[in-house]
Protein backbone atom coordinates (compact mmCIF):
# COMPACT_ATOMS: atom_id res chain seq x y z
CA UNK A 1 0.00 0.00 0.00
CA UNK A 2 1.06 3.17 -0.16
CA UNK A 3 -0.08 6.04 2.50
CA UNK A 4 0.40 9.67 2.36
CA UNK A 5 -0.58 12.82 4.10
CA UNK A 6 -2.15 15.63 2.21
CA UNK A 7 -3.21 19.04 2.88
CA UNK A 8 -2.10 22.47 5.07
CA UNK A 9 1.90 22.23 6.31
CA UNK A 10 0.96 20.90 9.97
CA UNK A 11 -2.40 20.04 9.26
CA UNK A 12 -1.86 17.11 7.13
CA UNK A 13 -4.90 14.29 6.99
CA UNK A 14 -3.64 10.55 6.24
CA UNK A 15 -4.92 9.02 3.17
CA UNK A 16 -3.63 6.84 0.89
CA UNK A 17 -3.47 5.55 -2.97
CA UNK A 18 -6.05 3.36 -4.20
CA UNK A 19 -5.44 0.80 -7.41
CA UNK A 20 -5.70 4.02 -10.31
CA UNK A 21 -3.33 5.98 -8.18
CA UNK A 22 -6.09 8.36 -6.72
CA UNK A 23 -5.48 9.80 -3.77
CA UNK A 24 -8.38 8.85 -1.28
CA UNK A 25 -9.01 10.48 2.50
CA UNK A 26 -8.00 7.95 5.25
CA UNK A 27 -9.38 10.29 8.38
CA UNK A 28 -12.19 8.88 8.27
CA UNK A 29 -10.87 5.84 9.66
CA UNK A 30 -7.80 6.39 11.46
CA UNK A 31 -6.48 10.08 13.43
CA UNK A 32 -3.15 10.01 11.38
CA UNK A 33 -0.06 7.92 10.12
CA UNK A 34 1.73 7.97 13.35
CA UNK A 35 2.86 5.98 16.56
CA UNK A 36 0.98 2.74 17.15
CA UNK A 37 -1.20 3.02 13.57
CA UNK A 38 2.36 2.53 11.70
CA UNK A 39 3.03 -1.14 13.85
CA UNK A 40 -0.24 -2.18 12.45
CA UNK A 41 -0.46 -0.81 8.68
CA UNK A 42 -0.81 -4.30 7.84
CA UNK A 43 -4.53 -4.42 9.30
CA UNK A 44 -5.51 -2.29 6.48
CA UNK A 45 -4.48 -4.31 3.90
CA UNK A 46 -7.88 -5.59 2.58
CA UNK A 47 -9.20 -1.88 3.06
CA UNK A 48 -11.94 -1.09 -0.03
CA UNK A 49 -10.15 2.40 -0.64
CA UNK A 50 -13.06 2.85 -3.53
CA UNK A 51 -15.11 3.30 -0.55
CA UNK A 52 -12.95 6.01 0.61
CA UNK A 53 -14.13 9.63 -0.19
CA UNK A 54 -11.88 10.81 -3.01
CA UNK A 55 -9.57 13.71 -2.50
CA UNK A 56 -8.63 16.31 -5.69
CA UNK A 57 -5.18 14.97 -7.29
CA UNK A 58 -3.65 18.49 -6.91
CA UNK A 59 -3.63 18.63 -3.39
CA UNK A 60 -0.74 19.06 -1.37
CA UNK A 61 1.63 16.61 0.27
CA UNK A 62 3.18 16.60 3.54
CA UNK A 63 5.78 14.40 5.11
CA UNK A 64 3.84 10.69 4.66
CA UNK A 65 4.41 9.95 8.58
CA UNK A 66 3.71 11.96 11.39
CA UNK A 67 5.37 12.03 14.79
CA UNK A 68 8.49 11.47 14.06
CA UNK A 69 10.95 11.40 16.86
CA UNK A 70 14.38 10.65 15.62
CA UNK A 71 15.82 11.52 11.91
CA UNK A 72 18.63 9.46 11.74
CA UNK A 73 21.06 9.25 8.86
CA UNK A 74 24.08 7.03 7.93
CA UNK A 75 26.98 9.02 6.48
CA UNK A 76 28.86 7.68 3.71
CA UNK A 77 27.32 4.45 2.90
CA UNK A 78 27.78 3.90 -0.66
CA UNK A 79 30.97 2.38 -1.86
CA UNK A 80 31.39 4.36 -5.08
CA UNK A 81 30.49 7.45 -3.26
CA UNK A 82 32.70 6.50 -0.51
CA UNK A 83 35.68 5.89 -3.64
CA UNK A 84 34.48 8.95 -5.45
CA UNK A 85 34.93 11.08 -2.48
CA UNK A 86 38.92 9.44 -1.71
CA UNK A 87 37.40 8.17 1.63
CA UNK A 88 37.46 4.64 2.25
CA UNK A 89 34.19 2.93 3.73
CA UNK A 90 34.04 3.17 7.27
CA UNK A 91 34.44 0.05 9.71
CA UNK A 92 31.17 0.59 11.07
CA UNK A 93 28.42 3.28 10.39
CA UNK A 94 28.67 6.91 10.39
CA UNK A 95 25.56 8.13 12.24
CA UNK A 96 23.93 11.46 12.71
CA UNK A 97 20.64 13.19 13.38
CA UNK A 98 19.09 15.64 11.33
CA UNK A 99 16.63 17.66 13.40
CA UNK A 100 12.98 16.52 12.94
CA UNK A 101 11.94 20.34 12.32
CA UNK A 102 13.58 19.81 8.96
CA UNK A 103 10.78 17.55 7.90
CA UNK A 104 8.77 18.47 5.23
CA UNK A 105 6.57 17.74 2.20
CA UNK A 106 8.18 15.79 -0.92
CA UNK A 107 7.42 19.06 -3.61
CA UNK A 108 8.09 21.71 -1.00
CA UNK A 109 10.37 24.94 -1.79
CA UNK A 110 13.91 23.78 -0.17
CA UNK A 111 14.60 27.35 1.19
CA UNK A 112 18.22 28.29 1.00
CA UNK A 113 19.15 29.42 4.58
CA UNK A 114 20.72 32.57 5.44
CA UNK A 115 24.76 33.00 5.21
CA UNK A 116 24.27 29.81 2.99
CA UNK A 117 26.72 29.01 0.05
CA UNK A 118 27.11 25.71 -0.37
CA UNK A 119 23.21 23.84 0.51
CA UNK A 120 23.63 20.36 -1.49
CA UNK A 121 21.62 17.39 -2.29
CA UNK A 122 21.38 13.85 -1.56
CA UNK A 123 18.83 11.81 -3.00
CA UNK A 124 18.15 8.77 -0.24
CA UNK A 125 16.28 6.21 0.72
CA UNK A 126 14.10 6.38 3.57
CA UNK A 127 13.21 3.63 6.27
CA UNK A 128 10.35 4.32 8.50
CA UNK A 129 10.38 2.44 11.73
CA UNK A 130 7.08 0.84 12.30
CA UNK A 131 7.27 -1.96 15.32
CA UNK A 132 9.48 -0.75 18.24
CA UNK A 133 13.00 -2.07 18.49
CA UNK A 134 15.79 -2.79 20.42
CA UNK A 135 18.83 -5.02 20.37
CA UNK A 136 16.64 -6.97 17.62
CA UNK A 137 18.96 -9.18 15.37
CA UNK A 138 19.83 -8.49 11.48
CA UNK A 139 17.80 -11.55 10.71
CA UNK A 140 14.47 -9.79 12.66
CA UNK A 141 15.08 -6.43 11.67
CA UNK A 142 12.90 -6.02 8.46
CA UNK A 143 9.45 -6.82 10.67
CA UNK A 144 9.96 -3.26 12.54
CA UNK A 145 9.90 -1.21 9.15
CA UNK A 146 6.27 0.28 8.49
CA UNK A 147 7.77 1.15 5.09
CA UNK A 148 9.98 3.06 2.82
CA UNK A 149 10.20 6.50 1.04
CA UNK A 150 12.35 8.87 -1.01
CA UNK A 151 14.29 11.83 1.28
CA UNK A 152 16.27 14.33 -0.44
CA UNK A 153 19.09 14.56 2.80
CA UNK A 154 19.56 18.19 1.90
CA UNK A 155 23.05 19.69 3.65
CA UNK A 156 24.60 23.22 3.48
CA UNK A 157 28.50 21.75 2.99
CA UNK A 158 29.91 25.00 4.96
CA UNK A 159 27.61 24.63 8.24
CA UNK A 160 28.24 20.92 8.25
CA UNK A 161 32.07 20.72 7.93
CA UNK A 162 33.46 23.95 8.17
CA UNK A 163 31.89 25.96 11.29
CA UNK A 164 33.10 23.47 14.16
CA UNK A 165 32.76 19.94 13.62
CA UNK A 166 29.49 17.72 14.23
CA UNK A 167 27.16 17.56 10.89
CA UNK A 168 23.91 18.40 12.61
CA UNK A 169 24.72 22.00 12.10
CA UNK A 170 24.58 21.62 8.38
CA UNK A 171 21.88 19.02 8.19
CA UNK A 172 18.88 20.57 9.92
CA UNK A 173 17.64 23.90 8.18
CA UNK A 174 14.50 23.98 7.43
CA UNK A 175 13.17 22.39 4.99
CA UNK A 176 15.92 20.22 4.57
CA UNK A 177 14.55 16.97 4.83
CA UNK A 178 11.27 16.66 2.07
CA UNK A 179 10.21 12.88 2.72
CA UNK A 180 7.82 11.28 0.28
CA UNK A 181 5.53 11.44 -1.82
CA UNK A 182 4.52 8.08 0.10
CA UNK A 183 4.90 5.61 2.73
CA UNK A 184 5.29 2.37 1.08
CA UNK A 185 4.67 -0.83 2.72
CA UNK A 186 7.39 -3.41 2.76
CA UNK A 187 5.21 -6.40 0.61
CA UNK A 188 5.32 -3.71 -2.62
CA UNK A 189 9.60 -3.59 -2.73
CA UNK A 190 10.58 -6.75 -4.10
CA UNK A 191 14.24 -6.39 -2.61
CA UNK A 192 15.29 -2.74 -0.91
CA UNK A 193 18.66 -3.57 -1.18
CA UNK A 194 17.70 -3.26 -5.22
CA UNK A 195 15.88 0.30 -5.89
CA UNK A 196 16.91 2.25 -8.64
CA UNK A 197 17.67 5.70 -7.53
CA UNK A 198 18.24 8.86 -9.51
CA UNK A 199 18.56 13.58 -8.80
CA UNK A 200 18.33 15.75 -11.76
CA UNK A 201 19.08 19.56 -10.94
CA UNK A 202 17.44 21.42 -13.75
CA UNK A 203 16.95 18.66 -15.83
CA UNK A 204 20.41 17.03 -15.53
CA UNK A 205 21.25 13.86 -14.06
CA UNK A 206 23.41 14.40 -10.75
CA UNK A 207 22.78 10.58 -9.15
CA UNK A 208 22.01 7.78 -10.73
CA UNK A 209 22.53 5.03 -8.63
CA UNK A 210 20.97 1.77 -6.86
CA UNK A 211 20.48 0.77 -3.41
CA UNK A 212 22.85 -2.38 -4.49
CA UNK A 213 25.85 -0.35 -3.60
CA UNK A 214 24.97 0.31 0.02
CA UNK A 215 27.47 -0.58 2.20
CA UNK A 216 25.23 -1.35 5.31
CA UNK A 217 22.01 -2.76 3.90
CA UNK A 218 18.88 -1.88 5.97
CA UNK A 219 18.52 -4.87 8.18
CA UNK A 220 22.27 -4.40 9.39
CA UNK A 221 21.54 -0.73 10.25
CA UNK A 222 18.19 -1.35 12.06
CA UNK A 223 19.90 -3.72 14.15
CA UNK A 224 23.02 -1.69 14.64
CA UNK A 225 20.89 1.06 16.06
CA UNK A 226 18.77 -1.19 17.90
CA UNK A 227 22.06 -1.96 20.21
CA UNK A 228 22.76 1.99 20.65
CA UNK A 229 18.87 3.19 21.39
CA UNK A 230 15.40 2.41 21.06
CA UNK A 231 13.77 2.55 17.69
CA UNK A 232 10.55 4.06 17.90
CA UNK A 233 7.27 4.28 15.32
CA UNK A 234 7.79 7.03 13.08
CA UNK A 235 11.38 7.23 13.75
CA UNK A 236 13.10 7.56 10.05
CA UNK A 237 16.54 6.28 8.92
CA UNK A 238 18.18 8.06 5.81
CA UNK A 239 20.29 5.16 4.66
CA UNK A 240 23.12 7.30 2.80
CA UNK A 241 23.94 8.71 -0.91
CA UNK A 242 25.29 7.18 -4.29
CA UNK A 243 28.17 9.65 -6.08
CA UNK A 244 27.18 12.60 -7.96
CA UNK A 245 26.38 15.34 -4.78
CA UNK A 246 27.24 19.02 -5.69
CA UNK A 247 30.22 19.02 -3.65
CA UNK A 248 31.68 16.00 -5.91
CA UNK A 249 31.38 18.04 -9.19
CA UNK A 250 34.12 19.34 -10.66
CA UNK A 251 33.86 22.46 -9.96
CA UNK A 252 31.66 22.09 -6.81
CA UNK A 253 28.38 23.10 -7.70
CA UNK A 254 25.77 24.40 -5.32
CA UNK A 255 21.97 24.88 -5.21
CA UNK A 256 21.07 28.70 -5.77
CA UNK A 257 17.47 30.61 -5.88
CA UNK A 258 15.55 29.31 -8.96
CA UNK A 259 17.22 25.95 -9.63
CA UNK A 260 14.30 23.18 -9.49
CA UNK A 261 15.60 19.37 -8.22
CA UNK A 262 14.17 15.89 -9.19
CA UNK A 263 14.64 13.08 -7.59
CA UNK A 264 12.70 9.22 -7.64
CA UNK A 265 13.48 5.54 -6.27
CA UNK A 266 12.07 2.78 -8.04
CA UNK A 267 8.30 1.67 -6.66
CA UNK A 268 8.57 4.47 -4.29
CA UNK A 269 7.49 7.72 -6.58
CA UNK A 270 9.30 11.39 -7.15
CA UNK A 271 9.44 14.15 -5.66
CA UNK A 272 10.38 17.95 -7.47
CA UNK A 273 11.66 20.71 -5.24
CA UNK A 274 11.85 24.68 -6.17
CA UNK A 275 14.98 26.22 -4.65
CA UNK A 276 14.03 29.60 -3.26
CA UNK A 277 16.43 31.88 -0.65
CA UNK A 278 15.16 32.95 2.34
CA UNK A 279 14.55 36.01 1.51
CA UNK A 280 12.45 34.91 -1.08
CA UNK A 281 10.58 32.43 0.31
CA UNK B 1 5.93 28.51 38.39
CA UNK B 2 7.83 25.01 38.86
CA UNK B 3 5.69 22.58 36.84
CA UNK B 4 6.06 18.73 36.40
CA UNK B 5 4.62 15.64 34.94
CA UNK B 6 3.92 12.63 37.45
CA UNK B 7 3.05 9.28 36.71
CA UNK B 8 4.21 6.10 35.15
CA UNK B 9 6.36 6.59 31.90
CA UNK B 10 4.80 6.74 29.31
CA UNK B 11 1.46 8.09 30.78
CA UNK B 12 2.53 10.60 32.97
CA UNK B 13 0.05 13.90 34.20
CA UNK B 14 0.86 17.52 34.29
CA UNK B 15 1.45 19.14 37.46
CA UNK B 16 3.07 21.69 39.59
CA UNK B 17 4.10 22.38 43.10
CA UNK B 18 2.34 24.38 45.10
CA UNK B 19 3.88 27.27 47.77
CA UNK B 20 4.16 24.52 49.96
CA UNK B 21 6.04 22.28 47.51
CA UNK B 22 3.18 19.77 47.31
CA UNK B 23 2.21 18.65 43.83
CA UNK B 24 -1.04 19.36 42.65
CA UNK B 25 -3.02 17.65 39.98
CA UNK B 26 -3.21 19.73 36.85
CA UNK B 27 -4.36 17.40 34.09
CA UNK B 28 -8.05 19.11 35.51
CA UNK B 29 -6.62 22.29 33.52
CA UNK B 30 -4.49 21.29 30.50
CA UNK B 31 -3.81 18.10 28.86
CA UNK B 32 -0.14 18.21 29.40
CA UNK B 33 3.12 20.32 29.12
CA UNK B 34 3.69 20.36 25.75
CA UNK B 35 3.09 22.60 22.04
CA UNK B 36 1.19 25.58 22.22
CA UNK B 37 0.65 25.17 26.34
CA UNK B 38 4.56 25.84 26.50
CA UNK B 39 3.71 29.45 25.15
CA UNK B 40 1.33 30.12 27.40
CA UNK B 41 2.42 29.45 30.65
CA UNK B 42 2.04 32.77 31.94
CA UNK B 43 -1.50 32.61 32.23
CA UNK B 44 -1.15 30.10 34.82
CA UNK B 45 0.43 32.78 37.37
CA UNK B 46 -2.46 33.50 38.72
CA UNK B 47 -3.75 29.89 39.26
CA UNK B 48 -4.62 28.83 43.21
CA UNK B 49 -2.89 26.13 43.36
CA UNK B 50 -5.01 24.99 46.63
CA UNK B 51 -7.56 24.76 44.78
CA UNK B 52 -6.18 21.57 42.45
CA UNK B 53 -6.01 18.25 43.39
CA UNK B 54 -3.11 17.29 45.83
CA UNK B 55 -1.20 14.31 44.93
CA UNK B 56 0.98 11.87 46.80
CA UNK B 57 4.60 13.42 47.30
CA UNK B 58 5.84 9.84 46.76
CA UNK B 59 4.96 9.67 43.05
CA UNK B 60 7.05 8.88 40.15
CA UNK B 61 8.58 12.10 38.25
CA UNK B 62 8.85 12.30 34.48
CA UNK B 63 10.51 14.33 32.60
CA UNK B 64 8.88 17.85 32.95
CA UNK B 65 8.03 18.48 29.50
CA UNK B 66 6.42 16.41 26.41
CA UNK B 67 6.58 16.27 22.79
CA UNK B 68 10.13 17.38 22.49
CA UNK B 69 11.01 17.62 18.76
CA UNK B 70 14.73 18.61 18.90
CA UNK B 71 17.14 17.79 22.02
CA UNK B 72 20.24 19.96 21.23
CA UNK B 73 23.79 19.96 22.79
CA UNK B 74 26.63 22.34 23.25
CA UNK B 75 29.87 20.76 23.60
CA UNK B 76 32.65 22.06 25.15
CA UNK B 77 30.76 25.30 26.89
CA UNK B 78 32.80 26.21 29.74
CA UNK B 79 36.00 27.89 29.95
CA UNK B 80 37.25 25.82 33.04
CA UNK B 81 36.03 22.58 31.53
CA UNK B 82 37.61 23.42 28.43
CA UNK B 83 40.99 24.46 30.25
CA UNK B 84 40.74 21.11 32.19
CA UNK B 85 40.01 19.12 28.76
CA UNK B 86 43.47 21.00 27.28
CA UNK B 87 41.45 21.67 24.74
CA UNK B 88 40.70 25.70 23.20
CA UNK B 89 37.14 27.28 23.75
CA UNK B 90 35.61 26.86 20.02
CA UNK B 91 35.01 30.45 17.99
CA UNK B 92 31.36 29.74 17.43
CA UNK B 93 29.25 26.67 20.00
CA UNK B 94 29.43 23.51 18.52
CA UNK B 95 26.43 21.41 18.31
CA UNK B 96 25.01 18.14 18.29
CA UNK B 97 21.41 15.62 18.66
CA UNK B 98 20.85 13.16 21.59
CA UNK B 99 17.95 11.64 20.65
CA UNK B 100 14.72 12.51 22.15
CA UNK B 101 14.34 8.78 23.16
CA UNK B 102 16.89 9.20 25.85
CA UNK B 103 14.37 11.44 27.67
CA UNK B 104 13.44 10.55 31.25
CA UNK B 105 12.40 11.16 34.58
CA UNK B 106 15.04 12.61 37.37
CA UNK B 107 14.86 9.78 39.26
CA UNK B 108 14.87 6.97 36.78
CA UNK B 109 17.95 4.44 36.88
CA UNK B 110 20.73 5.25 34.52
CA UNK B 111 20.84 1.74 32.50
CA UNK B 112 24.68 1.40 31.07
CA UNK B 113 24.23 -0.03 27.72
CA UNK B 114 25.75 -3.27 26.63
CA UNK B 115 29.34 -3.38 25.68
CA UNK B 116 29.33 -0.18 27.33
CA UNK B 117 32.69 0.94 29.29
CA UNK B 118 32.97 4.02 29.76
CA UNK B 119 29.19 5.62 30.37
CA UNK B 120 30.04 9.16 32.16
CA UNK B 121 27.93 11.92 33.53
CA UNK B 122 27.44 15.53 32.80
CA UNK B 123 25.25 17.61 34.66
CA UNK B 124 23.68 20.26 32.87
CA UNK B 125 21.67 23.19 32.69
CA UNK B 126 18.75 22.54 29.97
CA UNK B 127 16.50 25.41 28.27
CA UNK B 128 12.97 24.44 27.23
CA UNK B 129 11.12 26.28 24.19
CA UNK B 130 8.55 28.18 24.66
CA UNK B 131 7.84 30.10 22.05
CA UNK B 132 8.95 29.16 18.52
CA UNK B 133 11.94 31.10 17.33
CA UNK B 134 13.51 31.89 13.80
CA UNK B 135 15.99 34.01 13.29
CA UNK B 136 15.77 35.64 16.97
CA UNK B 137 18.10 38.52 17.91
CA UNK B 138 19.82 38.12 21.60
CA UNK B 139 18.10 40.64 23.16
CA UNK B 140 14.63 38.61 22.31
CA UNK B 141 15.85 35.85 22.34
CA UNK B 142 15.11 34.93 26.59
CA UNK B 143 11.40 35.55 25.96
CA UNK B 144 11.21 32.59 23.93
CA UNK B 145 12.16 30.85 27.11
CA UNK B 146 9.43 28.43 28.66
CA UNK B 147 11.47 27.17 31.58
CA UNK B 148 14.71 25.93 32.81
CA UNK B 149 15.36 22.26 34.15
CA UNK B 150 18.11 20.19 35.72
CA UNK B 151 19.82 17.71 32.81
CA UNK B 152 22.68 15.09 32.69
CA UNK B 153 23.94 14.76 29.11
CA UNK B 154 24.93 11.03 30.42
CA UNK B 155 27.13 10.04 27.17
CA UNK B 156 29.13 6.33 26.33
CA UNK B 157 32.29 7.86 25.44
CA UNK B 158 33.87 4.90 23.57
CA UNK B 159 30.91 5.12 21.31
CA UNK B 160 31.18 9.20 21.49
CA UNK B 161 34.17 9.43 20.33
CA UNK B 162 36.16 5.64 19.34
CA UNK B 163 33.36 4.27 17.04
CA UNK B 164 33.64 5.88 13.70
CA UNK B 165 32.65 9.90 14.95
CA UNK B 166 30.04 11.97 15.55
CA UNK B 167 29.18 12.38 18.77
CA UNK B 168 25.21 10.96 18.27
CA UNK B 169 26.08 7.51 18.70
CA UNK B 170 27.40 7.95 22.70
CA UNK B 171 24.91 10.51 23.60
CA UNK B 172 21.82 8.83 22.13
CA UNK B 173 21.15 5.25 24.46
CA UNK B 174 18.05 4.95 26.59
CA UNK B 175 17.75 6.67 29.98
CA UNK B 176 20.53 9.15 28.76
CA UNK B 177 19.09 11.97 29.10
CA UNK B 178 16.99 12.50 32.86
CA UNK B 179 15.07 15.87 32.68
CA UNK B 180 13.63 17.72 35.36
CA UNK B 181 12.72 17.28 38.36
CA UNK B 182 10.74 20.44 37.39
CA UNK B 183 10.33 22.94 34.49
CA UNK B 184 11.13 26.25 36.35
CA UNK B 185 9.37 29.41 34.67
CA UNK B 186 12.06 31.86 34.20
CA UNK B 187 10.60 34.75 36.45
CA UNK B 188 11.71 32.17 39.32
CA UNK B 189 15.81 32.50 37.92
CA UNK B 190 17.49 35.76 38.82
CA UNK B 191 20.21 34.93 36.15
CA UNK B 192 20.32 32.14 34.30
CA UNK B 193 24.24 32.93 34.04
CA UNK B 194 24.79 32.80 38.04
CA UNK B 195 23.39 29.23 38.85
CA UNK B 196 25.35 27.32 41.12
CA UNK B 197 25.41 23.33 39.30
CA UNK B 198 26.93 20.42 40.82
CA UNK B 199 26.95 16.56 40.98
CA UNK B 200 28.23 13.74 43.10
CA UNK B 201 28.74 9.99 42.42
CA UNK B 202 28.37 7.84 45.74
CA UNK B 203 28.54 10.85 47.69
CA UNK B 204 32.05 12.44 46.30
CA UNK B 205 31.59 16.01 44.75
CA UNK B 206 33.01 15.48 41.14
CA UNK B 207 31.36 18.21 39.15
CA UNK B 208 30.91 21.98 41.13
CA UNK B 209 30.35 24.71 39.10
CA UNK B 210 28.44 27.66 38.22
CA UNK B 211 26.42 28.79 34.71
CA UNK B 212 28.76 31.94 35.44
CA UNK B 213 31.65 30.47 33.47
CA UNK B 214 29.68 29.13 30.49
CA UNK B 215 31.13 30.74 27.18
CA UNK B 216 28.22 31.05 25.35
CA UNK B 217 25.37 32.33 27.45
CA UNK B 218 21.77 31.50 27.04
CA UNK B 219 20.14 34.01 25.39
CA UNK B 220 23.25 33.66 22.47
CA UNK B 221 23.13 30.28 22.35
CA UNK B 222 18.78 30.81 21.47
CA UNK B 223 19.57 33.20 19.23
CA UNK B 224 23.06 31.05 17.16
CA UNK B 225 20.66 27.87 17.12
CA UNK B 226 17.61 29.90 15.44
CA UNK B 227 19.63 31.02 12.29
CA UNK B 228 20.31 27.39 11.89
CA UNK B 229 16.96 25.82 12.52
CA UNK B 230 13.33 26.95 13.93
CA UNK B 231 13.22 26.33 17.88
CA UNK B 232 10.01 24.57 18.60
CA UNK B 233 7.85 24.22 21.82
CA UNK B 234 9.09 22.01 23.99
CA UNK B 235 12.57 21.83 22.23
CA UNK B 236 15.27 21.10 24.55
CA UNK B 237 18.58 23.11 24.56
CA UNK B 238 21.30 21.28 26.66
CA UNK B 239 24.01 24.11 27.30
CA UNK B 240 27.08 22.21 28.05
CA UNK B 241 29.08 21.00 31.77
CA UNK B 242 31.67 22.78 33.99
CA UNK B 243 34.40 20.73 34.90
CA UNK B 244 34.83 17.23 36.54
CA UNK B 245 33.47 14.44 34.14
CA UNK B 246 34.42 11.09 34.72
CA UNK B 247 36.65 11.45 31.50
CA UNK B 248 38.65 13.95 33.04
CA UNK B 249 39.38 12.10 36.34
CA UNK B 250 42.74 10.99 36.65
CA UNK B 251 42.27 7.63 36.34
CA UNK B 252 39.46 8.06 34.22
CA UNK B 253 36.11 7.15 36.40
CA UNK B 254 33.12 5.54 34.78
CA UNK B 255 29.90 4.84 36.02
CA UNK B 256 28.97 1.22 37.11
CA UNK B 257 26.38 -1.03 38.38
CA UNK B 258 25.07 -0.23 41.54
CA UNK B 259 27.00 3.61 41.33
CA UNK B 260 24.30 6.43 43.07
CA UNK B 261 24.56 9.99 41.14
CA UNK B 262 23.13 13.04 42.49
CA UNK B 263 22.94 16.31 41.18
CA UNK B 264 21.37 19.85 41.24
CA UNK B 265 21.13 23.24 39.92
CA UNK B 266 20.68 26.06 42.32
CA UNK B 267 16.56 27.21 41.70
CA UNK B 268 16.04 24.10 39.99
CA UNK B 269 15.95 21.02 42.30
CA UNK B 270 18.11 18.11 42.30
CA UNK B 271 18.02 14.30 40.82
CA UNK B 272 18.95 10.89 41.99
CA UNK B 273 19.94 8.42 39.82
CA UNK B 274 20.95 4.44 40.17
CA UNK B 275 23.06 3.10 37.91
CA UNK B 276 22.17 -0.71 36.63
CA UNK B 277 23.92 -1.94 33.60
CA UNK B 278 21.06 -3.40 30.87
CA UNK B 279 21.13 -6.91 31.92
CA UNK B 280 19.68 -6.07 35.42
CA UNK B 281 17.44 -3.48 33.98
Amino acid sequence: MRFLRYGAPGAEKPGLLDAEGRIRDLSVLIKDLEGEVLCHLDALKGLDATALPLVADDVRLGPPVSGTGKFICIGLNYADHAEESGMSVPPEPVIFMKATSAICGPCDNIIIPRDSEKTDWEVELAVVIGKPAKHVTEAEALRHVAGYAVTNDLSERAFQIERQGQWTKGKSCDSFGPLGPWLVTPDEIPDPQDLHMWLKVNGEMKQDGSTRTMVYGVAFLISYLSRFMTLRPGDIISTGTPPGVGMGQKPPRYLVDGDVVELGIAHLGTQVQHVRSDDAA
